[in-house]
């Protein structure tokens, strides 16, 4: 088989870059690993930034995220000392949309089926081949049978797990990372979401989150200590917990039930440098991961997904490779500016193993000063909605 | 001896207290336990933020201080990508002012002998007794003789080291701290400084910052590790070091001397809670320590005796006691404030021991979003120029 564009990966930002530039006449196949089933059981994200919708509006496939996606004018934040707002409406004129990973992902296999996309799920053993020169290839096995895709540039969006990355030689590969020393455990229930928008809690117990999916789905995580198993928390213990650390006004009042779905969530700062080797362009996931505050990973993929897409439609149209030759710089600009906010973030709103009394006063500080200073809640609100492309 | 307000430490913010009391009739001792000329050799702090300056001048010190004061505009910073400009003028619209705290100091020496204050100096054993009750005194040891200074109430500016923390019962004291594994080489020469504004480098080798007193002034100084002793740095690797940190435009063409005073400072945060206890009010160090990134110490210093004036003057004219009782609250939420400020101004600029490269690449693009956010340039403004009383 020959294709274009030989996509390694079926997750949103595979099928987003697979539609975007069907849709413009490009060519592509793209391989996952998994089953579809397997792909759309995957609880993920839930906050687009407006780039994002943007470009799933581009790509033809926003009329149910703008349908039945929330827009939310901005968040809360919350420590012992009380819950404050900050407005992304009155502080940079733009909202984000809550619409879960798994939405986007069905309407993105909605339409590449509608327009007859190759969509390859099953495919197992992927490896690249010859990224270094102008003729790459890709080959797995499907149905115990060896295939090969024959194409012209290679989109590595199969995750931090995946090969892509991994087919760069380590000594062209610089990787930066940060391991945080707890993770996140999440709750997916069907109840209504205790507040309207989404409340990050500091509290010296630990961060909570309340967060949800829609009117009916609520998603609630709390920080755990690294390695906890999700079997070590009942729901009623959960719920307990959760109460103790959100703000008394919205503990009191939540609507509580079973847990639908129950997981923990490591939390990790990575990233690799270069995105681009040869004729290998790596995409979201498969090049860096943020920890989940601040709901940044899906988006910074489809940040990469935007720079790629108008780099390879500049190189087939008009057969302009400059584009192409500074994905690598252009990608990383945003992603350093991205990780920079979730590490931000994630240092201020969590309890850390060695934390003094002091580094407490430190996060209640810079949450303060969110309260006190306008321009502190402009700079966060400017990132939250997301940089620019 | 009787009078009304007892200031324990002769340094800047005890001198500036007395000066503001004694011009409203308010009667003042201060105690210093060493000598004039010690207290004036001491090379500390040269960064007046607006506030300060605006209660030199209310004190009736402000004269030498407008004619030879320098006004910054805003200030500079650098990382190995490059060195960019903050101003504060274009951000908040207000300035600093470069005037050595030796001469602040020589200024209030001189304006309180021209009134004649009483300024005890070489006061020896100084004990602070019955702060709790409503007849305190002093008592301290001059010339082999004891004696004792009955007063309403006790200002305790005694620094870091001194009495009147330690008078405050461990019992109702909260004391946060953060001591941080490095210090800061600092050399005073006869040199043209190297630019007209401050330079805060961001080095991999360490943090180095070029400052002045004057014209003909300088100051710079490098980060090194615990424990150094400055014999251990000759003038010339002094300079060799200084060079390899800073942007090289200024490096190449900067004016190297003589050290005129070479000498190493630790970095710590400290505060205590309460500032207040009974009839004792602490004032400046005494109550907290800032890391000297970002000049907040004397200016925070400052802040304190703003309150504390502004509350005895309501006490002794209007005998409201409420500016008094709120004295500690008032004071230590702008403590924190800054607090916040210099630990993040240390925390972005430095080289930890145990930094990777994900944590330069943090710090360095905390540093790029200073550049390419004007809302958090205007953040930073607001705090280097001092948050308003």
């Amino acid at each position: 088989m020959r294709t274009q564009v030989a996509i390694i990966g079926g997750g949103p930002s595979g099928l987003l870059l697979s539609q975007l530039l069907n849709r413009e006449g490009i060519a592509t196949v793209v391989l996952e690993r998994r089953s579809r089933a397997h792909v759309l059981s995957r609880i993920r994200a839930g906050v687009l930034e407006r780039g994002s919708a943007a470009l799933l509006r581009h790509a033809g496939v926003g009329g149910r995220m703008d349908a039945e996606g929330l827009p939310h004018d901005g968040c809360y934040l919350s420590t012992v000392q009380g819950m404050f707002h900050v407005s992304f409406r009155d502080m940079v004129n733009a909202q984000v949309l809550v619409y879960g990973q798994t939405e986007v992902t069905k309407d993105l296999y909605a339409a590449q089926d509608a327009i007859g996309a190759t969509l390859i799920d099953g495919a197992e053993d992927v490896a690249l081949h010859e990224v270094d020169g102008a003729n790459p290839y890709v080959t797995y096995r499907k149905d115990g049978e060896q295939r090969r895709v024959a194409c012209d540039v290679i989109a590595g969006c199969d995750g931090f797990h995946g090969i892509s990355r991994q087919t760069i030689p380590a000594s062209v590969r610089h990787e930066f990372e940060r391991v945080y020393p707890f993770g996140w455990l999440g709750v997916l229930s069907e109840t209504a979401p205790a507040a309207h928008e989404l409340v990050y809690a500091n509290h010296p117990r630990g961060f909570a989150l309340a967060s949800m999916r829609n009117a009916r789905l609520s998603r609630y995580y709390i920080q755990v200590p690294e390695g906890t198993r999700p079997e070590q928390w009942s729901d009623a213990a959960f719920w307990d917990e959760l109460r103790r650390r959100l703000p008394p006004e919205l503990a009191e009042s939540m609507e509580t039930g079973p847990s639908i779905e129950k997981s923990v969530a490591p939390l990790r700062s990575f990233v690799c440098e270069p995105m681009r080797h040869g004729r290998l362009f790596l995409v979201g996931d498969a090049a860096h991961i943020v920890p989940p505050t601040g709901a940044k990973g899906l988006n910074l993929a489809f940040g990469d997904v935007h720079y790629l897409f108008e780099a390879l439609r500049r190189w087939y149209r008009d057969a302009d490779a400059e584009a192409l030759d500074t994905y690598s710089d252009r990608a990383l600009a945003r992603v350093w500016g991205a990780m920079r906010f979730s590490w931000w973030m994630t240092n201020m709103l969590h309890r850390f193993p060695e934390q003094s009394d002091f580094d407490q006063r430190m996060q209640e500080s810079e949450l303060r000063q969110l309260v006190t200073v306008p321009s502190a809640r402009t700079t966060m609100a400017l990132n939250y909605v997301g940089l620019p492309y």
